[in-house]
């Protein structure tokens, strides 16, 4: 009856074929002088999702973790994991052979300069790193007397038999009626934001995505055309257009007329002469300091030009949502919603039963979703995880790891890619009698996130300064959670957008048009988790009698939580007042969009709470 | 009745002399070849009180704010101040010669780059500048095909014919029943801080006082023995022992010779020819960022030597206070209550008749402070604000801005150096009735006093992330304050103390034994304006059934709070909970000090508030 088209739930951990790969490996490099090699968890833009064609670190070591960093020497190879995968790893590699080595406990500079002997070379492939980490490893290895070595083609690729080939996603226009503003206007903005630099690089796929109103295939549920462009400063546009780097494979006809009127059209393998070039005309240019690779910058730089490497200004535009973007997101979450509704109605008459099993639940989810007929991808693999696996805040379902669902706590995080929109939501459930303690620990976590839905804030407040109220609730008992508040989305891009977010570290000013996750959570390892999701839109707002320009969210996610596991008293008067006006425009929402069944779960799943 | 010995009122702007004094100066430019030269409104430690052989600025314009940069070129001055002294500097200087420059439109280093000219030489004293600023001053001359030139002497020493010696303040011993910790133990705990470095260069004087357990005589309201010292890493001491560069004028033969058991004393003469020979021997030192003067980083560096420029480690030891300086802060605090409170009984009987001034008010209180007959200083200049004044953060009172104390609000921030610890406490008043908007105002301040004291919150949280809790309220309400909710306070050192703050850009965890200053406040210009500041210290906390480590304020500050100024109904059931066991506290702990009629007041002042 469901199934799922968007994901998948194979263990794709590989750990056998670790001992042969690696001893290639090491033939390899002895062959070429060097000491070790660095092997990152990235392809050359810095993608969260990035090809299979490379997936060197998971065809290396068989760990499928979506960050890491091994560095393979003849005697051990280190593999270098954030906390999300300190368990996963164990589980996914040849422990004989590998050593994984928690972030939080050593970071590869300090292992490095711990590891490396004198006159040793470490090789590294220099487009699957950023400047900034290349300058900390230079000067790990440079501390104990090793050399940094960029090493071209990669060895890996010289002994993966059957890699898989680079993907040649179509590429498609996003239209102007969901962009909401001409690409030629949007270059003109950057052309004009450039300072003193002669043109921009445009390294990550998403700004140049976002820059020519185009959209591809080349990466799992994320509609990403894997390209650069180099946009020069504020000029008279007939004699300097953009330059847009980019497989000609991948456009059909018409997206390369559109694409010929606002740039020269360019082979990715021209970028780096053309690099050359500039750098020989003394050229300024601006690189993206998160994704550029730094073959591009040394590039420019060896041949004489200045490379000024910060955050692409494409960031913070792309950040505020235009008026075409958020109705294209609020239609997004509408027909989203439609689509969770019908699921949570399911879920609530099959888990009882005792026969589900998260696989179950994601492919169902996955399934109503498409029924809309207007579903792309999932936003990311859905976190379906019943009992202890909620705890794991960034749990993926496998069929080894497939839990049945029986009573207690159900938690589903979720998202969507829609042309309209992306959509991103966490809704946690209970399967028969939740106990008190899990009841006081949902509560709190809802404050949280009531307190964020409700919060005031005046122009130029960052997301770091709200962060605080999503744990309130929880210090008054001394719990917390470890992770942000929430992220920035895009608008049919990544689910995963900067430089906006509410947590310790989010230092942006919240800009009318953000979107962004509210997201406060609660885990206890082994037992339960919970977490509450809604995207919110930064909004202006005025005070009666204020003084300061003001701003607030509107709720953007149109889907009922779960009221079986509140303890009402523990809401005062004002939180039961907004959560009960959410459920009242939730309802209103929906209704005119479900039927029967569907209708009564609804009607019943937003009554009033009281006392 | 009353006089004042730590501050005075007099309006020392002195624009008159301007004229003579920058043609003076432009001469002397011009016989040294400089197109301009730059002079900052420092010393050579960045402090901020600074002694009257450093006021050039003031000298040579007239400006006598606490932050400033003259450019002075032969056709033009720009002088950059920041928001505090715009308004100031207009009353200050001559503004026929001076054009004042606010920072918020444009910074130093974007006008240089606009007005020098390709060829130009533009002078600054090395002393005076941190490697930071000069670094930025020397890209925009660059921009500007112009240079940057270290001038030695000073040209403004050359012309300054009655400069002021500089101080020989008397040094004196800290005592360990204060300090809590030997001066030995504390520069074992520095050498081994170190990590890489060969030794670290203390430029910071609070950072040379707090590690060697001494206090001086060389600015106002600071204890600071002007001087550097240069601490090696961890090695048998015996070996290399701590060098301090003191004026030998400035110790006494006790003092001499607690110091030499500790360190080698030298001449402040003798440490740049010391770190001159650290580089020939390619040493590593340590610089702190904040305070360094260039002139020391470059000589270790054209040398040979490297620098690194980061933030000085004794910072956060410093910030961290002892039982031993605890308990000195909360005597301290006690002391100062009890003077204050005898201030405040004076002040309700006396402000009525409308007689008194602000300076009146400022002479008064230190009066009260000096009976304890344990005042060495004030932290401050009292600020005395009535009416419009209040609306002022930083107003100061001088005999020309002093104003009668009439109906409506008086608002005094106030601090006390006495030998075991640092007070600092602002309280709004009202004289007569106030209005229902001044009210509105001063409990929605309050509510953010409030919530600051009651934060409950884990290890690891910044100053940043519960800034928040202190404006929520007036957030609602669609106002805000334009300062920070809170700064470090020192052990019988400055009363403005780094790293940690409350604040939009306080990004250090707050720790057990850090104390700070809640001190939200609320500004409407020319009418009035409001600040409650209580200074607190972070403590450990248990929280019954929690699972993280929880920190939380110990109210250090005891001075009733004007209830007279609140609105009941805009305090919740916890919030009067709290403000009523405040002070409830305030009154036990003052009552055996107090007698008569300022009891009376007491007893009056802390009576609980209903609703």
């Amino acid at each position: 009856m469901f199934e799922s088209l968007f994901q998948s739930f194979e263990d794709t951990a590989d750990a056998a074929h670790g001992a042969a790969r690696i001893e290639a490996l090491r033939v390899e490099l002895a062959r070429l002088g060097l000491a070790g090699f660095l092997v990152p968890r990235a392809d050359r833009q810095q993608n969260e999702y990035v090809p299979p064609s490379e997936e060197r670190l998971a065809w290396l070591t068989g760990f499928t973790g979506s960050a890491g960093l091994a560095a393979v020497f003849q005697d051990r190879v280190a593999l270098f994991v954030d906390g999300r995968y300190t368990l996963q790893v164990r589980d996914q590699v040849d422990l004989s052979l590998i050593t994984p080595v928690p972030l939080a406990a050593t970071s590869p500079e300090k292992w490095l300069e711990q590891n490396l002997s004198a006159g040793q070379k470490l090789g590294y492939d220099p487009w699957l790193h950023t400047p900034g980490q290349i300058a900390r490893f230079e000067a790990a290895a440079k501390a104990a007397g090793a050399e940094l070595l960029a090493v071209e083609p990669n060895p890996i690729d010289a002994i993966w038999s059957d890699k898989p080939a680079p993907p040649q996603g179509r590429v498609n226009r996003h239209p102007l009626r969901l962009a909401g503003e001409p690409a030629s206007q949007k270059l003109a903005r950057i052309a004009k934001a450039l300072g003193k630099a002669d043109a921009l690089l445009v390294s990550d796929p998403h700004a140049v995505a976002w820059a020519f109103n185009i959209r591809g295939k080349d990466v799992a549920h994320t509609p990403l055309p894997l390209c650069f462009a180099l946009i020069p400063k504020d000029t008279p546009p007939s004699e300097n257009l953009p330059r847009l780097y980019i497989e000609p494979a991948k456009l059909d006809d018409e997206t390369r007329a559109y694409l010929s009127g606002l740039a020269t059209l360019a082979e990715p393998q021209s970028l780096e002469a053309d690099l050359v070039a500039l750098g020989h005309d003394k050229a300024r240019i601006l690189f993206d300091a998160a994704t550029v690779p730094v073959k591009l910058t040394k590039a420019l730089q060896e041949a004489g030009g200045t490379a000024d490497i910060a955050q692409d200004p494409i960031a913070l535009m792309k950040a505020r949502k235009n008026q075409a973007e958020l109705e294209g997101a609020r239609r997004a979450q509408l027909r989203d919603a439609i689509a969770i509704v019908r699921f949570l109605h399911w879920f609530d008459n099959e888990a009882p039963k005792g026969n589900l099993t998260e696989i179950d639940a994601a492919q169902a989810l996955e399934t109503f979703r498409r029924k809309s007929r207007k579903l792309k991808d999932v936003s990311f693999p859905t976190i379906s995880a019943a009992g202890p696996n909620s705890a794991i805040p960034h749990y993926r379902v496998t069929n080894s790891s497939n839990r049945k669902i029986g009573k207690g706590i159900f938690l589903v995080d979720s998202g969507a890619q829609y042309e309209d929109g992306t959509t991103d939501i966490t809704r946690t459930l209970a399967v028969g009698k939740p106990s008190a303690e899990m009841r006081d620990r949902y509560t709190r976590v809802l404050k949280g996130n009531i307190a964020i839905s409700r919060a005031l804030f005046p122009k130029g407040t960052s997301g770091a300064q709200i962060d605080a109220l999503a744990r309130n609730a929880l210090w008054q008992a001394g719990l917390d959670f470890d992770h942000g508040t929430g992220h920035g989305v895009g608008a049919y891009l990544s689910v995963h957008e900067g430089p906006q977010r509410i947590a310790k570290t989010g230092m942006v000013s919240l800009e009318p048009g953000m979107i962004i996750s509210n997201e406060p959570g609660y885990y206890k390892a082994g037992d339960y988790g919970i977490r509450i999701e809604n995207l919110v839109c930064v909004e202006p707002r005025k005070v009666k009698g204020g003084e300061r320009d003001m701003l607030g969210f509107e709720i953007m996610t149109l889907v009922p939580i779960d009221t079986r596991l509140i303890a009402p008293k523990l809401l005062d008067a004002d939180e039961r007042r907004w959560f009960n006006a959410y459920h009242a425009h939730v309802r209103r929402a929906l209704w005119p969009y479900v039927e029967g069944d569907v209708r009564k779960w609804l009607k019943n799943a937003t009554k009033p709470v009281g006392k």
